[in-house]
């Protein structure tokens, strides 16, 4: 022992921790470093395995991290600056983790012995992060950062996968005697329960209407076929309203999509029997309202949960078409693209030309709110794809996701979809995504407006809204250069405001390296 | 009762909130509203004594309730979207909670009754944001708004001001039986306690070389009058590194600073045998590095605490000098104007420019970082002004504390200093400042690098930097256009790269009404 120990005593605590990620095949890093992590700086210098990205704020650092999660299934990296830097991260953590997305947060903090003089930028980041960690621990000891980091990136994988929190102490970073941790196995997620599948097969077999609600790897190329084939059997599939990913497109099977709005999602499920739940759980309103229904499943209806997030989705799909003798499979969708859009600019005329011009491969990240929906169905026939959504709600995800996405997909495009409120959020992501030099298409918006707000603001019956409610929802005054904001930060943009023009700068932009930006000007009702 | 209820019941509890609010002196909410949060809007829509400010990240929003507090000396409200609003709004919320500012923050979140379903947006809102918050509520029943409203109110001045967090659900705000609170008592900062005073005041008399370290109101124009008085006693007037605010400039006393790094700060201390603490705990380093100390007192010296944040450190210095009979003062800062500076433009030259042209009255909001301390020296005799400091470590302050400075010190113009690498986390701040039509005067240092980091790399002792980690450290590739950034959200904007250059863009700046922005080279190194 004393022959092999001696090189490992040389490790600082930060280069074990680096040393061990890259064992386990993390290969990004996103990071805002600041002083106390200043030998994890250095560590990733000495680390050739993993990519390192600055990124000039957190939020845009834990967005691409899931970004490149969805694309590679496995877990990047990020480094945050103590209690302040998860803070700033935390939205997009929040969005990960309803993603069930794996990630490995290591946040610095001050070496243990100087936590107890409550210097300026100490916090209890235990308690911070916390409630959004699937795993949460403290390296306090320089001879624990390697193990724990094994354990951490276990831990991204569940049971259900999620982002995990490991803290790091600046003496457990630059002190030596740093031990590589020994290699973990990745954990799976669960294979499909024999007796509730049987349950099922039977409780469909007596329904007049069932319907499956499906996530996770259901909706994977594979998990669709599955689909399709209960889908002949007279099952309806629908997915949740937002999911982490989908293969869509041609060759792909299309299932139908839970609706955004309460009402309209159960008078969509009318007459439904049976709610079977594959990779997700039962499916409830988004937001509450004013004598609206909070739990999406009509009366008389029995949901039936096969599996939850921590589940194989695909794997259930198969046990149960298996189990109904299901062999046929409903038809994927063919390939049809729409013909040139002409006049104005809108939602629809912008997703005939994605459904237009959009390669083969592409991945989408859609933070598009109020302007998304049109796009994803007018490329439900259109070349070979995948749609990422934003999963938990909080807005500034996209512009980061699709940054990651790009990092993780090599060779295949980027198409980044954002409102203009959504963008101003982590608009440094274009920063990154000019250093980085990656093939994404972003697309803005710019409606200068919160335009759902204004949806909502009458559907939650608040009444009209006057001069400083208006001014609250709306981004106007002054109105954005979203062209000169891109520029800026060395990004090529453009503007379009006629179908035409957008088709033309869409299909430049889809043609050029590196990322491009158009500002589509879209009406604001 | 009956006759005189009729009214409040038609109240929703959004509305009694806000008018709790308004009643009790708030005049400013600086917001970024969701779905959930669509009554408080419609109840600020209807609230005419509170200003409504849109800003387009929580950061911002945070950050500028600060602003506003440190200069009016009373609580703003910001108006948060749930966890991940909370979580946005963090970093500035943690650097306030560090400045001691009162803040109120009303964080929507999903009514009661939906809680249960785990929707996406759903998170574990007291677990996230108590950490941070002084006091932390959620008012769960519609009649409890108002009263819980004047109770945060009363609780984020004390005993040491801070940040409240006051949760709202969708329910409790939509639903009608609000009940405006009963008005409350501005609490007081602690007095003075006597028994100390001359216990200290015996210790001054024993000590060869006495000091006092001051923070709170101890760095108004009043506070620096009886500091002066001890300084004309043979104390020596320490300030904390960092402060909220300090008065300066000609007719102001000048107390030493405490330095930033250890070293330099145990150094300056050497001999001193006495250290007088009032408003303020003791000095600790702001990092701790391997084999340097963290208290910052040195070898042979006594702390003496007097009062702490919580406490009229004001006050306290007056009752300190009459207890030692102090009746003579210190002479104040005279006026002393630089004169135009030349050549290369540094820090040095930025400093000098400041002090030519600052009008007096004007707040500093200081985000700059390594390029911050020339300013700050080199205006120590420039017409009266008063200078805020970032508190929390947090980057990202100095647009925003400048924002809401601006709002609430109606008729004082406002200068931000801010680092290229700060001034990205929230740049959306622009965008406020142009909406709302503040002066304020806006100075990067841009330098394309986390400089103070490339410092804090040598001092850490973590190596030489290699490629990966001068990229980390570096906002080179691409260079940020900060004229093309301001200009994109409203805010006029010029280069300067000369002293000349940016002499003459200082004074044009000053003497413009709204927003301007001068992107300032300074060298790297």
């Amino acid at each position: 022992m004393a022959g092999t120990g001696a090189a490992a005593t040389t490790l600082t605590g930060a280069e074990a921790l680096v040393s061990t990620l890259a064992d386990h095949g993390v290969t990004a890093c996103f990071a805002n470093p600041g002083t106390s992590e200043m030998h994890l700086v250095t560590a990733l210098d000495r680390e050739p395995r993993i990519r390192s990205v600055l990124c000039l704020f957190e939020g845009v650092a834990t967005g691409a991290a899931d970004g490149y999660a969805r694309v590679t299934g496995t877990p990047a990296m990020t480094l945050l600056h103590l209690g302040a830097g998860f803070l700033n991260a935390g939205a997009n953590i929040h969005n990960a983790k309803r993603a069930y997305s794996p990630m490995i947060n290591v946040i610095g903090d001050h070496a243990v012995p100087h936590l107890r003089y409550d210097a300026p930028l100490t916090s209890n980041i235990m308690g911070l992060a916390g409630p959004n960690s699937v795993w949460i621990k403290s390296a306090d000891r320089v001879g624990d950062t390697g193990a724990l980091a094994a354990e951490a990136w276990a831990a991204s994988f569940g049971p259900a996968p999620g982002p995990v929190s490991l803290i790091l102490p600046a003496d457990s970073a630059w002190n030596e005697g740093g031990v590589v941790g020994a290699a973990r196995a990745r954990p799976s997620l669960r294979a499909p329960v024999g007796a509730r599948i049987e349950t099922a097969a039977r409780a469909v077999r007596a329904a007049a209407k069932p319907a499956i609600l499906i996530n996770g790897t259901a909706l994977t190329a594979e998990g669709l076929g599955h689909a399709a084939r209960l889908k002949a059997a007279g099952i309806r599939v629908l997915t949740d309203t937002f999911f982490a990913r989908q293969a869509r497109g041609a060759g792909r099977f299309a299932p139908d999509r839970m609706q955004y709005f309460a009402e309209g999602a159960v008078a969509d499920l009318q007459g439904t029997d049976l709610m079977l739940i594959a990779g997700t759980q039962a499916p409830v309103a988004f937001f509450s309202y004013p004598g609206k229904p909070s739990l999406l499943v009509p009366e008389g209806c029995t949901p039936m949960l096969l599996g939850g997030p921590e589940s194989d989705s695909a794997a259930i799909l198969a046990a149960l078409a298996d189990a109904l003798g299901a062999k046929e499979a409903a038809p994927p969708a063919p390939l049809e693209l729409p013909g040139p859009p002409t006049g104005a600019l809108n939602a629809a005329s912008i997703g005939a030309s994605i459904a237009r011009h959009m390669p083969e491969g592409t991945f989408v990240s859609d933070d598009g709110v109020s302007n998304g929906l049109p796009s994803f169905l007018m490329t439900a026939k259109a070349r070979p794809h995948d749609w990422m959504m934003l999963t938990g709600g909080a807005i500034g995800q996209g512009m980061p996701l699709a940054l990651g996405a790009a990092l993780g997909a090599k060779g295949r495009k980027v198409l980044c979809l954002t409102g203009d409120g959504a963008g101003m959020y982590t608009n440094q992501a274009l920063w990154s995504m000019a250093r980085e030099g990656v093939d994404v298409v972003t697309v803005v918006f710019v409606n200068h407006s919160y335009r759902i707000l204004n949806i909502e603001l009458a559907r939650t019956g608040a009444g009209n809204p006057g001069r400083v409610a208006a001014d609250l929802l709306g981004l106007g005054r002054p109105e954005i250069d979203w062209v000169a904001l891109s520029q800026a930060q060395g990004v090529p943009a453009s503007n379009a405001s006629t179908a035409e023009e957008f088709d033309a700068a869409l299909a430049r932009a889809f043609a050029a390296e590196g990322p491009q930006l158009i500002a589509a000007h879209v009406p604001a009702r």
